[in-house]
């Protein structure tokens, strides 16, 4: 190995690439909250007829850095991307805020979207991404490929299967390097005519 | 200087370290979003009988890595923190999303908080602190220290004129490490009594 690259490259591989258990189970990656942060919604749902939300609720969307700063230069997710949605009770009246909500301590969800080709979890080429829901802070098994999820991000998604359309900073990079997908071309020539039903 | 803490300090400042232009304007951190995410809240306000508001708001905080490891050690910010608060238009019913608010791509305001002594703003100890409006992404001066952010943020913040009671992830930091201000203490015991008159 070269002295030079030793000192440079290792360290972000390192810090935020998808690590695994010996069964095959994601870890969890304890640092995400210093991941290039994405967005936040509040109370977001994807049913065509949603009702209010019982309980309402920041979702909050992390990447790993290094993923972040090849789709800045190219428009593309690398291999190791890791999206986290953290899911984060709202709060009314906290502290001197006298309107609209903010962010309280109890975190309600927390879900990772990862694109490893080491890890594949079905036969076609699209299967390099896998969603991970964590009951705890250790590790999660990947949620099977019927789920609605994968067909929904599919279906719906402006890059690669990821919610670029909700990623504002993203967004603009998306359609400067021509990358968006051809579902969600087509859903943007006709957007009321295909609602994503019963998913959430 | 010791040697050893020569080797590790200058490679963090050089990134993040808040920099000015020869007429001491702050210089406007163009990588911000690589910051740390700190929370987001929906159409806050610190006024006692706020309206409603009349444009749906995001407010993105981010915090330097440098300064929020420091933090998470410590509970202090150290010279050279910045604050971040990005507000960003919300929207209804954007893409498939049917209900709540989504971050749109218009950004509607970038004012930073700055720790910096060698750049203090008046004759007080407490003036290391600063804040910058920007119209632009080039360069601000500070906000001249009669400005209500000033004595809203001194009488109201939870750890050293900085809103922790607002960042979920750091005010359990903030109780472990004993850093709670005088003043938030006060306001915990005596809720009501203490509303932020006019601040916005």
């Amino acid at each position: 190995m070269a002295k030079k690259a030793a000192v440079a490259a290792p360290a972000v591989v390192a810090t935020d690439a998808p690590t695994y258990t010996a069964d095959c189970q994601l870890k969890f990656p304890a640092d995400y909250r210093e991941w290039v942060f994405l967005t936040s919604g509040l109370d977001m749902s994807y049913a065509p007829k949603a009702g209010p939300a019982t309980h309402s609720v920041f979702n909050n969307v992390f990447v790993n850095l290094s993923a972040y700063k090849v789709f800045v230069k190219t428009g593309t997710w690398p291999d190791g991307t890791m999206f986290m949605l953290e899911n984060r009770a709202a709060e009314g009246n906290h502290s001197i805020n006298t309107r609209g909500q903010t962010q309280a301590i109890e975190v309600t969800g927390t879900e990772l979207h990862v694109k490893d080709s080491t890890h594949k979890t079905g036969p076609d080429a699209k299967d390099s991404w896998a969603f991970y829901n964590f009951n705890d802070k250790t590790s999660a098994k990947a949620i099977p490929r019927a789920a609605s999820c994968y067909s929904c991000h599919q279906d719906h998604a402006a890059v690669d299967t990821t919610f670029v359309q909700f990623y504002p900073t993203l967004m603009g990079i998306a359609k400067e390097k021509n990358v968006l997908s051809p579902e969600y071309l087509k859903e943007l020539a006709a957007p009321a005519a295909t609602p994503a039903e019963g998913a959430k």
